[in-house]
């Protein structure tokens, strides 16, 4: 048998795909799968039914993490490792995520139906909580399990209603007993959307990530003088939310102002007191640059904050600016990446080399050993939304190439 | 005795605003004071006592409007009135609508003071929920008591908790048996804080309304395409966020395009899904438009609804702007109004003629008979805020035009 040849089920993970969506399923035809909510219970109940019937050895972390192992013929090698999340955002979509996991339990369904052995172990993992929009942050699973993270402070982290992290993992039942703490690796991969545009317009079936981009997130607070609106005059207003409209504007032109390869967004906003009849007298807002260029990224902050400083002095709205989280970009296995583009191109899948404007569990992993993404098409590029979606054939070719990246990596 | 050399108890008015400011008083200094709340109650009995105090005959209408009766000679004759309401703000000022009930009280407490009996019946007014942040609309008390708002559709209205106008009227016991229904008047006078800067800046003691404003309510809603941040180029974006921040900065401008004397407000946003790392997909924002000029006021929603579809067209964000409100200028009686500017000379008092750039329950009692308003400064022009102020003084020049337009009209 020439491993080379073998190929997923595509109907199979088809479905299995499909039933997952149905926990959390929103009548948007999308998933809202939160982590730690009794609806990622179900989803990772499911997971683990489905991997025992392929009689793989189930760990369960004290962060959650799910790690499966299908034993190889050497035990002392570090295993092959291949993941994703279960979580979702709220309202978001049916692939974000899952599509990793599903992806790997199809691979290992098929090295199981065709009676391969190979010579690593090869090892399916779910990362706790990689979207952060129920617990801030992100990533958290991965982040602790790679030392990057302090275990006990994550589990103190809480959600709008005030439940905490560790609770919350204790009440669905996966405050595991294994301790979340790396080990070494052979490899790491993550099958994942694209959640872009990019592999859509210059119509490619796999995209090649060389990394993820550096993102930096800033908090801006803008302090006006709120007033009754009628009796007020325009002249001598000190209007919060016009002093955050012109620097919203200003964030929107950053990238072409930099001359580089950047994106600059405002997501979040919050006005008070958010009255029809008063003029706002505080202003608070996000703002996310994400570059593969770390000093370009730190120079549009500079840039950035010199605006609104003469932003707020000419409006007499004082301005504070805040970076609250930073990280620089990171760079794949040069090897890995080289590998998953050749192998699409043995299967026959054209290929695409871009970079990941996402972060994702790899970004953590990475830091333990050689890893590397694999992305398929978002139609439309959209994802985080109900309407995400990637084709049944784009599905089958990422999961096609993941097998083979396995396969090759474990043999 | 000559009743033009009468002045009102300047001690005593001070007093008076001091104890009700204590009742839903916040440690920044303000009121809070809802509609309907278990503070609005405790203030109407303490005014109730107060009146009771006075030989004053109260009565409550089906609204909870609480009159107080001091009366004239002959009571064939339509009453003086003169009031405002006893709300406050969410965190409001100790000024704002207090000020003019506890002045009519002084000018009663002050004619029973010096024995005083005059022609006309003087009617005390405490008008129900002027503001209408806790129940909306504003000035439901006198709106329907003038027959402009219906008293069962005002019943139904809830707060944010969901619950109803007519329930909580009734919790508070200030659900009165009297029918809600305007009657004849000789004269409503109404004292209220300017809430704006225009006689501090020119010096004034006194402001005499030439009426009120014309107002123009919009909502506003653009569709945007929610999508992650990182992934999605700046190019082919569809940012609701960027829109609504170049329409804000297009209706701050409006004034001045429009060469005509107005202020435009953008006071309330909503932006959904509010995400640092998704690109906003949906925003909802407020527009408030106030113009003594009705036919201006006209044109610029219209000159507003042109920039919003060009904004729209330029940034594939379809956006709808409804008109919910508008109410036309408020021209007071303008025999009133010249009477106020002559006693506020004869007294002493330096005067100034204004607009009133808010709404008052002025507005609907000036559908049913002769009315006007008289002003006083507002400290660096605030209100609406815990830092509404008004120097004492002030309060007493005000009181004391109002006593003496009293006593003549009621003469």
């Amino acid at each position: 048998m020439d491993l080379r040849e073998i190929r997923v089920n595509a109907g199979r993970l088809r479905n299995t795909l499909e039933k997952m969506a149905e926990i959390g399923g929103t009548p948007g035809g999308g998933v809202h799968r939160l982590a730690l909510s009794d609806d990622d219970k179900q989803a990772r109940d499911l997971l683990i039914r489905w991997l025992r019937e392929g009689e793989i050895e189930i760990k369960v972390d004290e962060m959650g993490n799910i790690f499966g192992l299908r034993p190889g013929k050497d035990l002392s090698l570090p295993p092959v490792m291949s993941g994703s999340h279960i979580d979702s955002q709220p309202k978001g979509g049916r692939f974000d995520g899952i599509y990793g996991v599903m992806a790997t339990l199809e691979v290992l369904r098929t090295i199981q139906e065709k009676g391969i052995r190979t010579t690593r172990s090869i090892m399916i993992v779910d990362w706790t909580n990689e979207e952060g929009s129920r617990f801030s942050p992100a990533m958290a699973g991965s982040g602790v399990w790679a030392g990057k993270l302090e275990r006990e402070w994550v589990y103190t982290r809480r959600d709008l209603q005030g439940r905490a992290f560790g609770e919350e993992l204790e009440r669905i039942g996966y405050k595991g007993k294994e301790p979340a703490k790396r080990w070494p690796i052979q490899a790491y991969f993550e099958l994942h959307i694209e959640q872009g545009p990019i592999l859509e317009k210059v119509g490619k079936t796999i995209g090649v990530p060389m990394g993820i981009v550096g993102i930096s997130w800033y908090d801006v607070e803008i302090e006006g003088k709120a007033n009754q609106v009628g009796p007020t005059p325009m002249e001598g207003r000190n209007d919060a939310l016009c002093a955050a409209a012109e620097m919203i504007l200003q964030v929107e032109a950053l990238p072409v102002e930099m001359g580089g390869n950047m994106v600059a967004t405002v997501g979040e906003i919050h006005n008070a007191p958010n009255s029809r009849n008063i003029i706002p007298g505080q202003v608070q807002f996000t703002v996310d640059l994400r570059s593969w260029d770390d000093l370009l990224l730190d120079r549009a902050g500079k840039e950035l904050r010199n605006h609104f400083q003469r932003i707020a002095a000419q409006r007499g709205c004082p301005a504070r600016m805040e970076k609250i989280w930073n990280v620089e970009h990171t760079a794949f296995d040069g090897s890995l990446v080289a590998r998953i583009a050749k192998i699409a191109e043995e299967i026959g899948y054209s290929s695409h080399s871009l970079v990941s404007g996402a972060g994702h569990d790899a970004t953590y992993v990475n830091q333990v050993g050689p890893t590397a993404m694999i992305f398929v098409p978002s139609i439309g590029g959209r994802s985080h939304v109900e309407v995400e979606n990637t084709r049944w054939e784009d599905c089958e070719a990422g999961a096609n190439v993941l097998l083979q990246c396995i396969l090759q990596a474990a043999s």
